[in-house]
């Protein structure tokens, strides 16, 4: 990987060929004026390449002269071989400003999980085989029922005992057998109790061993995905996700329960959420080339509210108090009964619920991560407008949910949009200035904030001492980017001239005030659930985050706000889609299914609201990063010091 | 009951207050002529009441002086209290016919069974129990799952393990628990397993523990008979049967095969079926007061084939050797599925087949009699087109189907009808002159013979020596009864003026080879089985005889022409409907469900037509009574001495 050294700083960072320079400061922590986004709009990222090449980089936002002289702009350029390069240092800094801590990008890496995984850990055990069997045909001396005969050879060849046999199986078994004459394949589904029934859910003619087919689905509030999984190899042929049709019913669960209450409300969003679950099933089976009848199981996991709308139960307890679901272990279910496109015997299996707001996702990433099997003390959090959290370890489990609010993704945040392409993603700012570096996803023009992005820019700005602990403005400073509009304060961003919507974004006071509270109620959940455990921040071993914001947060950033307690960031990984993993590993061990039942029975639910310290806990969090500063030492530490040089450096300019 | 004494024979008989003279008479073994079904038409029957008196009696056929003389017609004479009656003997009739044995009529006792011997069995455990609970509503510190609620609830206060709920359950569980104050009762299904699951099936508001109900029936190819219980009680509140709809497709299981097998075959089968069913349980649950919804089981017992069809599974391998049915064991279904017009959540419960002719039927039989947990050896023999014989006791049981033929329900018999009005159902005859007393069913004009009728007039015949062993008449003998009609001998029972049908009633010798191979078929099927077994017939301790037509039969006569095997008649009872019997206790006994797997296996099935020895015991059984007559010692010897005197009266009279 090549090397950037940025001058004057002297800091060197290695990046993947092809970064951008821009990018590679970023993660240098090395600030570059730039506010368009990263696409040579605002022409702000003029450096000097010192020593070797970079690809790109040339604008008519450069003369020919600077050009010629080794300027380039960061945002175009291409980092292709070691290079040294000059930021110009348009102000006099104080060589103080190369002491300031860098907070350099830490994104939580990727805890993957394969079926090797589940093979060391003694977990492998498939729900679902085929068998190919050579009957013996009928004859004066046995002329025992087709059932029977196929069930005593099972029992016989295979020592299979505890056999039932589905009725599409008798239905079919006499054609089958004499079409195929009497060599056939059949399905065998093992039962989530180790002294349960074996069922033979599908038998077909010929040799089909080779053809074993599940899907994997997590249904959730804003998109479902899918996966056709080969049984046999365990690997994911297909994969596709799709927003659910439910969308535009409400955006969150509790908009879906208000109007599942309504009229026909309930039958709509089932029949919503069977569309969209329907499409992406008939994607994935095609892109995979398996057939509707190929497959045995489809495992789904979703929050409960999803579940019980996908079962077309009433939900409408769930949202009052005390928040009673219909059901949280779900039976195996015919899926084509449901309303599911899949074969006549393929079986629907839902991940189990803890509670109304602990749902199937949060215990199908329990499972799928293997937290439930291991020794460490695990928080388990997945972040979004509901977030859940888990503590525990194989021995016991305590889980909550907390109402975040929907700032992570955009909701409540006046320029926030969701994570799509020119949402400013990324942030830095010149300490000085308070000239801002901006980052968008897909470097386009900025259309204003996603959640990640968020998170970063009040760590930033709280960093640089732009915001105080209670995430007001600094009205002392001099720059008019921050600003009071209509009696509200904030920071302009993007100017209307740079952005893609013609009009300055800006982070205002009421944004902020939303973020901490979302990040507030996230950080107290833990808190509440460690003390009521007796337990400290202290004793928790890691951290994996889930749902598909996470991956995307900044881990120093997470932490500077107080969402995430402070911790080493190596011992903070990221599960992706955990519902879907849990889907997934589910699919293929049955051993999970089997625990699974025994692990919501050990995951003690808090309901928070109900929980007295919770509120307490609560308020003492809507600081940055904390009222008790004594949880965030690391951080506590950095801020003074970082804010100490800052204050000499504005000091000496005036 | 008031005794009636027959002079000259000096036989005296007790009968119900009511019965006519001419049944008291037959009962005591005493011939009058009579020929017109017992209506007063023929006026032959006239009798002189000596001492008592009777109800009725009187006439047109009588002239004023014979009544005044006390003369009355026996068939319009009812006895009301003891009498002494003097049959005028109309040819000079030797002291010697009065010592011919006399065959008074045994029809077999019935076995009756109720909930008092199940218990007393140690058998009573109803499969479906209602449960009415009183749950304490959801609150903070108890906010778990409605579901969760209740499994909870029955696991610490009745103990209650291993339970599942029904999905039907799931979908109602919130509002009724709502709606009543969580106030409810649940209707608990147990499985035919000890350590199986117990499964919740319906959940009502308020306390309904007293209306727990199921629907016994039996599916006769014939006929479709329904019964309502009471699982509180045991007791039948409603019962109805009506002919199945299918028999407008074919009379017998062949020919309904045949049909299923062209294009829409089994579909219109299975929708007859279901529409005599459905029909069969409105007109029932109407006159029992039970709503569809409170109806927990059906329970249904039909051969191999109408389980089949009832199934919608294809019967074509039953029909062709070597007979190989698809399926013994039939899984426990949704009522409601299958198109039975029952509750959500009413369980359909087929009693299990053992091969492609004994099925669900016979093995009912064989459950609610109890033969399979018992020490006798008994033969348990169910009459019909097809016969079934069942041997053997609670330690082993040997089952085979013979085809028997229309016979017993009059076809190929040329006078041949259905037990229905009309139908000449008993019969006697004056060894001398060969004029009968013939009885109808209803007491009307002769239409025809049916089954149980045509053994009576087999084996009279037989005894009188006016047909010989092997079933042909003695041409010899003087009377215009007997006689050649285009090559085929024949014996005249009603004369065209007395029939229903203005024609001569007559029984034809080609109808006594059909009812012999008919009775071959059955007895050697046992000789076949007992041989088989290494067995006699002495080794059995009693006969039950099943099947509509087995209670009409009377015993010594089928011993007299080999159909039955010699026994002490007292050893032999009558099950009646042993198909819905056997799904009425099946209905009220789990512990019936559950022994009847273990049953089934334990039955070993033997195909006659696969039996080598079975064709010799057939054709050996194709006599009056057998080849070897040791097997019948008394009949023999009865026949032989009856013969005796005849030929002596015969003698004398020439």
């Amino acid at each position: 990987m090549p090397k950037v050294k940025f001058l004057p700083h002297g800091r060197e960072v290695e990046v993947e060929k092809g970064t951008s320079l821009i990018r590679a400061a970023l993660n240098a922590g090395v600030h570059i004026n730039a506010s368009c986004g990263g696409n040579g709009v605002c022409g702000k990222c003029r450096v000097k390449i010192e020593q070797g090449a970079v690809e790109g980089g040339v604008s008519e936002r450069l003369s020919k002269e600077d050009i010629d002289k080794g300027y380039r702009l960061a945002c175009i350029s291409e980092v292709t071989e070691d290079i040294v390069v000059r930021i110009p240092v348009e102000s006099e800094l104080d060589e103080s400003v190369l002491n300031l801590q860098a907070s350099p990008r830490k994104r939580a890496k990727i805890k993957q999980l394969d079926l090797i995984d589940f093979k060391e850990k003694g977990v492998f055990l498939p729900p679902v085989e085929k068998r190919y069997l050579e009957l013996p045909p009928p004859s004066h001396e046995d002329n025992s029922a087709d059932v029977t005969r196929l069930v005593n050879f099972l029992k016989l060849k295979y020592n299979e005992h505890r056999l039932e046999v589905d009725f599409s199986v008798i239905k079919k078994i006499s054609k089958v057998l004499r079409e195929a004459d009497f060599k056939v394949t059949v399905t065998l589904q093992r039962s989530i109790r180790e002294d349960g029934k074996t069922k033979i859910l599908n038998i077909e003619p010929g040799d089909t061993s080779n053809r074993n087919f599940a899907i994997a689905m997590d249904i959730g509030t804003t998109t479902i995905y899918g996966q056709v999984l080969d049984l046999n190899t365990g690997e994911v042929l297909a994969e596709y996700g799709d927003f659910n049709a439910q969308m535009s019913y409400g955006e969150d669960v509790i908009n879906r329960i208000v109007y599942a209450e309504k009229g026909n409300g309930l039958k709509e969003l089932n029949q919503a959420v069977l569309n969209t679950t329907n499409k992406v099933i008939g994607k994935i089976l095609k892109e995979s080339g398996v057939s509707k009848d190929e497959v045995s199981t489809i495992t789904l996991a979703g929050n409960t509210t999803m579940t019980h709308l996908f079962l077309k139960l009433d939900p409408r307890y769930i949202r009052r108090s005390p928040y009673v679901p219909t059901c949280n272990l779900y039976p195996p279910l015919n899926a084509k009964m449901l309303g599911i496109d899949l074969g006549e015997h393929t079986v629907a299996l839902f991940l189990p619920s803890v509670s109304s707001y602990v749902g199937g996702d949060i215990v199908a990433g329990i499972m799928g991560s293997l937290v439930y099997k291991e020794d460490e003390l695990t928080l388990y959090v997945d972040i979004g407008t509901n977030a859940e959290i888990v503590i525990g370890n194989k021995d016991w489990m305590v889980c909550a949910a907390c109402s975040a609010g929907p700032a992570f993704e955009g909701g409540g945040i006046k320029f926030g949009v969701r994570a799509e392409k020119g949402a400013i993603e990324d942030f830095s700012i010149d300490p000085i200035t308070f000239e801002p570096m901006v980052f968008t996803i897909g470097n386009s023009r900025p259309i204003g904030i996603c959640g990640s992005g968020l998170i970063t820019i009040v760590a930033t700005l709280f960093e640089v001492g732009v915001i105080d602990n209670r995430g007001k403005f600094n009205r002392d400073l001099n720059t008019p980017r921050i600003r009071e509009q209509d009696g509200v304060w904030e920071y302009v961003l993007v100017w209307a001239e740079e952005s893609g919507i013609e009009r300055d974004i800006t982070l205002q006071e009421p944004d902020i005030d939303n973020l901490i509270r979302a990040k507030g109620a996230i950080y107290s959940g833990c808190m509440t659930l460690l003390k009521e455990v007796g337990l400290t921040i202290n004793d928790l071993d890691r951290i994996i985050i889930a749902g598909g914001f996470g991956s995307y947060i900044d881990l120093e950033k997470a932490i500077t706000i107080g969402l995430l307690p402070e911790m080493d960031t190596s011992k903070i990984s990221y599960l992706g889609n955990g519902s879907l993993l849990g889907a997934k590993m589910s699919s293929l061990n049955n051993q999970i299914r089997r625990d699974v039942v025994e692990v919501v029975k050990k995951m003690t639910n808090f309901e928070l609201s109900e929980t007295p310290s919770y509120m307490e806990n609560y308020v003492a969090s809507l600081f940055l990063p904390h009222t008790d500063m004594n949880l965030f030492p690391k951080v506590s530490q950095r801020i003074k010091e970082n804010r100490r040089i800052i204050e000499q450096i504005r000091k000496g300019q005036r």
